[in-house]
């Protein structure tokens, strides 16, 4: 990768980062992402008809699972991931060993900002991730680490430092990640405008996390990112993302981690079928007027202190709280502990993997 | 005043809106906003000397308090209405009949929008309070009521109606509202970044509230809108707005009501001088940090019903709470309900205006 003045930079993180694609189709659109991924390695998630080849362009470091290789590495622990939804892609944050996600949509584009230049969406999240959140209290200037901006009169000196950021939420122009009945009442709705801010999420605030271009420290915040059963067999789509998202800000609240959104864009290039969405949507949008309030209102004890034990908490309070809304989340809370263990025994913790590899060394 | 079509608009609010100025000074800085407030009636209080004459530009429609004014209408209750300054902008909204404000410094002109073109910092403020806001839940588009946007997938339906806006807060380009130890270590740092967005502060959230460049509405939220002892005489400076914001934020989430920030911005052409400022906050500076937690805790019983009965519970846990921090928060206790009896005083409810006048009525 060279500068305009023919510098040739390193890219951010390259051997700390890896980019998680679920996807159906060849990988064409990575055409126009090279100069900005191609030093990066890839997980591509492929959902579907594992039969079918994937084509991957030329040049990029990658590897490719699909449901067999899902099966055989989870054996029956491979319930726990969907099939038939992009949802399946919180699997290649599983088998990451990288500290760092990045996971883009194969609809997604490289944007321009207004000045015309293309926007290297990645680097925008390293950045965001590298720099402090601050969910205590509201920057009106928004990221007040960014250049040019910083706390204004009346922010507390000592909440100055930030939290260390977990999350990056990326928008979208073009197409707005509307749900089915938006989109159906407002077909030709487009998202031009360019907001430029990045800003953290504030403590106790939730929010709807899109999949489509988002990253995050999976070392401390991976095991909350399950995106659910969905699709296949499962009474609901197109709430994996959303399902992450608000377990993922309980723990981030919980464990004073922070999470940002805004800024970068990519050009989201397709609207997907409205009809097909309300299908998997329908039972979701009656669901979120009960999943929100218990969100809003779960509380987690001070024990729990890691996010793996947070995330089983939560499960226990799905399954007591949202059991009676519908069935369904008794399966699903059983999924959340299945992708913990599953989680677990394909990252062990270094004392854990001491332990297992000690007495071997012994002989 | 005429659209670019040469179709004269009638202005918006015209008869509900009062513009309140602080000022010491000729108001020549008016000649920029002639276009957009020259409909509006005025409201300009006069600090320092009263025997000085402030000069309008002719054709603007005003009232001019002075000190000697505020004396005579407030008695004895004037002690609670700063005195060299700007926080002697709340006897404005005191005495304002309208169910708006807007208030602005003599410092701020009319900034312009990325393509060139003059921001109406009132009209955009206005569109800000006559749409909903969305303090439950955040939406990553920002404002879901502005053109071309809308609530994103995810966003639970029951909310979509939102709340009703109380507060605009508006920004400011060029020169930032930074605090003096950090204009001292920026002293060249200029806001050039225009942020295309509107938000609702998330209930539970606190933020810093400038008072450059603020719309509201009165009949909803005037009375918390209080800007405590400042300036002359008293411990501290510069925190006048921050304590509204702040008291206003609290009983905005306890009454449901909206706070928005971000569009419109205003041009702040003059940077207050670093080493006078830090003078009047080096107090705040330490106090603030004892502030937040003692907001982000405060907590109103459901019996407060009314902004009145909010603040004089609040000016009760300031006494409680705050006193031990310094004597300053006893006497600004003092001050918050005299501030509340001579409100009612200037503003009677539609029922004790018809009590006082019905036994005239029968004579």
């Amino acid at each position: 990768m060279a500068t305009g003045s023919g510098v040739p930079i390193t890219p951010l993180l390259k051997e700390e980062l890896d980019i998680v694609i679920p996807t159906i189709r060849n990988l064409d659109f990575l055409e126009m992402w090279r100069p900005f991924f191609q030093p990066y390695h890839l997980i591509i998630v492929q959902d579907g008809d594992p039969t079918r080849t994937i084509k991957v362009p030329e040049g990029f470091d990658y590897e490719l699972y699909n449901r067999n290789d899902i099966n055989r590495i989870l054996g029956p622990k491979a319930s726990c991931i969907s099939f038939k939804d992009s949802a399946c892609r919180c699997f290649g944050y599983m088998v990451s060993k990288k500290k760092y996600i990045y996971t883009i949509d194969d609809d997604c584009f490289v944007a321009k900002e207004p000045s015309g230049k293309d926007i290297n969406a990645l680097e925008q999240h390293i950045k965001n991730l590298l720099s402090p959140s601050t969910p205590f209290f509201f920057n009106t200037l928004y990221d007040p680490y960014r250049e040019g901006a910083d706390f204004v009169r009346g922010y507390p000196f000592s909440l100055r430092e930030g939290v260390t950021t977990a999350v990056s939420h990326g928008l979208w122009l073009n197409i707005p990640d509307y749900d089915a009945p938006t989109q159906l009442v407002k077909p030709r709705e487009r998202n031009t405008r360019y907001v430029d801010a990045v800003l953290t999420i504030p403590k106790g605030t939730l929010f709807p996390m899109c999949g489509m271009n988002l990253a995050f420290n999976r070392e401390l915040i991976g095991p909350a990112m399950y995106f659910g059963l969905m699709g296949d067999g499962q009474p609901i789509g197109r709430y994996d993302d959303m399902w992450a998202g608000w377990c993922m800000k309980v723990i981030c609240d919980h464990l004073g981690l922070g999470v940002k959104t805004g800024l970068p864009y990519i050009w989201h290039s397709k609207a997907s079928n409205p009809f097909v969405n309300l299908k998997k949507e329908y039972n979701g949008i009656f669901w979120q007027e009960e999943l929100i309030p218990f969100f809003q209102s779960a509380n987690l004890p001070k024990e729990c202190n890691t996010v793996q034990k947070c995330y089983i908490e939560l499960s226990k309070q799905v399954k007591a709280k949202l059991g009676k809304v519908d069935p369904y989340f008794d399966k699903l809370a059983d999924a959340m502990v299945m992708w913990i263990e599953a989680w677990d025994e394909l990252n062990p913790s270094k004392e854990a993997a001491d332990a297992a590899n000690g007495p071997k060394k012994e002989k």
